[in-house]
């Protein structure tokens, strides 16, 4: 039994990561921090009914008294920095769901995790399938290296293109310059500014904004006479757990830091 | 049965349609037109088999010679114009497959028609799936006014968007206009140019230009937690030639000037 | 502005009624009735905060008292016979939206409302998206008779093929026949039972049944050299309000009984 | 350069090799076999003008005379055996894209290919999108091993599953039993017959057929609250040459008998 305490176990990332760790036969959950609902019960909180661990405030503190095999960390930037530099220093291994660590403060805690000889894992995206995409596409781009992405959203998302359909594109175009493989030539001419979509890598990124969309993403391999598309869809925030659960088991494979869930897969 | 003639018999569409009048039973190959290939066999140059009907130069005197039906057209944007009046002034009617009619020049046509008591009918676009998707697509737009087109087709196209993608684009907002209904705010902001498409009447379309892709349209509605989605794909430039025939035996049915296969639909 | 009673006003359904009512600028919430909850804000149960409007008992005495232009029902199949009567017979127009009606007790049902001039409108499906994708599908069916239905749904769905795919197949196949339109033969030899799918009124029908699908379904038309797909994406519960919210605005434009969503479109 | 001779040069996938090869600018083609259209020109034949290389009787002689560094034999399933054969006792590597070797007699070419120190290179699937779907489908199902397969043929296709479905479903399942990976259970009941597909290794596959559709294929993967899914559209026959031409450029890299194209990507 893998022994796990959340860090933000009251928040709407961390409440589901309580319920999933509850319900995974391998982990254990053993405590649950933060710096609102102050002793409350965590498994009320999460929806699985009472679990006798009360919410507590201080993570080093809970450290030291819980002596946890892995923090899950589901915070703010804000704190994310000072709240790994704990994890690492207690000895603690560490799985990051919280965004907005610069690639500065990254090498920083890949040094001091090393020293120490812990573990931390920090992912962008925790979709087992969207990391699985990615990984795919890269394989492909080698033997088809025409290639345009679609990604269709909520009309509620305010940025386009995705930052998953940036990843993509740059992996895409990483893999297959390596491979040297050589793109057919866009001889199209753009009659209407805009429909030949946003350039990444001279990649084109199409966005489309609609209700009743969620999270969806296709990438469109062109051959000669045949297609191959990946296509991933995200109905559901919940989509994520799994990753989540995934990377607490691995997370003590692998010493140092470790960026990116496609290490795992 | 229907006796039709063929003028641009021995041109790449022009033989596809000798073949598929000849295979029709309630259609008769009655005669082809053209300025090259003079004497020789129109059912061998379609890759029939000898019909025993020599292709022939001068369409007035054809016409006068084999009194047809119905004429259809695939000769060129310089000839039509004149090919339609030779036609209207015999009172047959007439299939127009040749692009480059004006507007002006339709409406002359049209004016033609009507007096010589004959039908013309002139489409942009045969393929039945096309048009109905057009013809859908301006159905569900008074339910679903959220909408954009992706349009896909080979790498060797020129222009974006395509031609159909914007008369697509068109008739749907002019049908939620119809309807007064009412989008969604549009609150997403391109953190790169072109990532939203290119705008026609306020509906966004996506152009992808890949090897291996013919030509394909997607119109995506969207609407609250449900999306709605008409495909069509073009595989093969044969496609278009039920929209032919179909219009070939309902041209008789409207006298003047037609423009559109949805009016017969 | 158009006075709306909701019987079944705490329910699941009940209550998201409730919640779209009160948002609708058209229509005003002036009653719920149900079986628990008695004396329960109505608002407060589906989340808009008090109403000071109380869940009460009894559909027949809340008529008499609040002389709702509307009865939204959505309680069970148990009751909903008797609930229809009461409602014709304060002469108060109905949008059902529970199921179990049988053709009897709908013929009944539609008697009764002639004779006393009131409207009740029967849906099996509130989606408007799923009807559109009907009703598009039986205009295609005359001119690409050969079709095939791939319904996808979650892994808890206990039947397979869906009842919207029956329906749709039944309407298709009608279609079709009305036209007199002919199939292409099918001279495919099953080397593996079931790889066909289910024939409904002789149209495949497949279902695909895995983790992660809501309910969705697809129409495919093959044609000659071309395809012609219709798609429909349900991801949401909530994508059967504009349906309610539709019926319940043109409820009274058809006096006696009328079923089925399309009827309004 | 890589000197290529095609066995069966004037056959209709054959011709096409001789085209391929001829414009690869890393081959040279230099020899055409088969039993008809002897003495006539190998590039007139295919459609590239006149080579000055007549399509010659006899494989054994001709190697003897033109000593190529590769054969490529799309001949026919009763002679394929033999001509293999004869081209690694010439001690001259194959590319062998007829079908009908058995496993007994792709036993003994290896065996023999093994003593002459030749490469015979056999596949059942020359379309690289076809084989990296396969590939790709075999890593995605370790992580989601809830799939289902949809096949998607033109109509006179005999067979139902195809071929390449089968062996899509028996790699899938070979990599999730290897990785352990459990199924959610399937509690749907079949209502009607055949609607939840053919089984293979425990896979659903459904068939569609019908006009329009070439060579199609989507696997779907279902997960928690997400779905990836891997489609391969064939449109055109000539999609399977990059994978002969790879095949002819990457022969000669493993000794022996290597069977399918996925050992060389």
């Amino acid at each position: 039994m893998i022994r796990v305490l959340v860090n933000g176990a009251d928040g709407r990332m961390g409440s589901q990561v309580v319920k999933a760790v509850y319900e995974d036969k391998d982990l254990e959950f053993v405590g649950g921090v933060s710096v609102t609902n102050i002793g409350k019960d965590a498994g009320e909180l999460a929806g699985v009914g009472a679990l006798g661990i009360a919410i507590r405030e201080g993570l080093g503190q809970a450290l030291d008294d819980i002596k946890p095999d892995v923090v899950v960390d589901f915070t703010t930037p804000k704190v994310i920095f000072e709240n790994a530099k704990t994890c690492i220093e207690h000895g603690v291994n560490m799985v990051v769901g919280t965004t907005g660590l610069t690639a500065e403060q990254r090498g920083e805690l890949a040094a001091l995790a090393e020293q120490r000889k812990t573990s931390i894992f920090i992912a962008p995206n925790f979709s087992i399938g969207a990391v699985l995409m990615m990984k795919l596409s890269e394989e492909v781009a080698p033997y088809l290296p025409d290639v345009e992405i679609i990604e269709l959203h909520h009309n509620n998302k305010l940025d386009a293109p995705s930052g998953t359909a940036i990843m993509t594109a740059n992996k895409i175009d990483a893999a297959r310059k390596a491979a040297n493989a050589q793109q057919a030539p866009d001889k199209t001419h753009e009659s209407l500014d805009g429909a030949r979509g946003a350039k990444v890598d001279d990649i084109p990124i199409h966005s489309v904004r609609l209700p009743g969309y969620v999270a969806h993403q296709q990438v469109l391999f062109g051959g000669y006479g045949e297609l191959l598309t990946i296509r991933h869809d995200s109905i559901d925030r919940k989509s994520f757990m799994p990753g989540v659960i995934l990377a607490v088991k691995k997370v003590s494979s692998r010493p140092g830091l470790t960026f990116g869930l496609e290490n795992y897969l």
